[in-house]
């Protein structure tokens, strides 16, 4: 029976990571804002702050991330799912996104910024290049904003609210999406950090 | 009052990518499997299947994927957080991980597979970099393992059981980690990756 329980099936070549935040990507092409969205991105070191996106070759925003060596990344809440979407449906190339969100600027002033998403990440690259079809930035973070509702300082320490009030759109292949769940309470896993695993 | 809710706080270069889903990332070093707890990494690409782990450069799981140009990822479920944290707090140079999991390998051969981890990706390392103090590997994913209770095929195509099932750990900054959610219903999404947004 627990090897029942346990039977592997072999599902194929698929990069079943899992779940993935979605993220709204900003770039100025020629000026203007453009964002797409975009699953493939993450963190590639905490201190200091290293992230990356892969984007399509093809793909317009591109264009604004080579221009000027800037991008953005913010985190869109479930309410703003069909907006998200429709900046991944559309290309920058056939509809002007520039005005589908309020955006501002920060310290590079070339990366987008999107007002209604409740993270901001202004990031500088530091390192590009294509594999596959694929164009990866790698890049780091010099500075990120959160909306003030969602985060207090204590002692000099800041303190981020639950998951649950970023509300952040959790993707999953298969094309679902979900909300996040509860917290787990944990043991001492700050020590995690220190390791040479 | 408007503009108090949207009201943004700069909280310095923080990489606030988040959630997060932590894997266990095994390499055999010298012949033995090793795991070490994982938080950087993530998709580059769905086809080809393309995925990346960033790795402190003194690490000893690094050791492992160097010398054998493989390595898996392993999703451990939340009862198995304790023993993910263990992996994460101890070096392979101190103590030996091998026996803490059931092994298998698959077509690689070389790098350790959990069996008690609902998914497993298989990894072939296509480039390496260095950056700041970080090790990246990126990878084909050359085979998929999930527990035969989590999907089934219907027509052809793969059924994958809801990520509750899965119960991956997820992870965000301020070492808190969550359970995943509910699943949001959506539209067309489907034509979200034909883009070049």
């Amino acid at each position: 029976m627990l090897e029942d329980k346990n039977k592997k099936r072999k599902i194929g070549n698929i990069p079943y990571i899992y779940p993935i935040p979605m993220a709204l990507v900003g770039a100025n092409v020629h000026g203007k804002p453009n964002f797409e969205l975009v699953g493939d991105l993450g963190l590639m070191g905490i201190k200091p702050a290293l992230v990356y996106i892969s984007s399509g070759n093809t793909h317009y925003t591109n264009v604004g991330i080579l221009e000027n060596n800037t991008f953005s990344i913010n985190f869109p809440r479930t309410d703003m799912l069909a907006l998200a979407e429709h900046c991944g449906t559309v290309s920058g190339r056939d509809e002007d996104k520039s005005g589908l969100f309020e955006v501002f600027y920060g310290e590079l002033q070339t990366a987008p910024l999107i007002q209604e998403c409740p993270v901001n990440l202004e990031c500088k690259v530091m390192k590009e290049f294509s594999i596959q079809h694929r164009q990866i930035f790698v890049a780091e973070v010099v500075q990120t904003y959160v909306d003030d509702s969602l985060v207090e300082e204590k002692n000099g320490n800041l303190i981020f609210a639950e998951l649950a009030k970023f509300d952040p759109i959790i993707y999953t292949l298969g094309d679902r999406y979900y909300r996040i769940g509860k917290s787990i309470s944990v043991g001492n896993n700050r020590k995690r950090r220190k390791t040479r695993s």
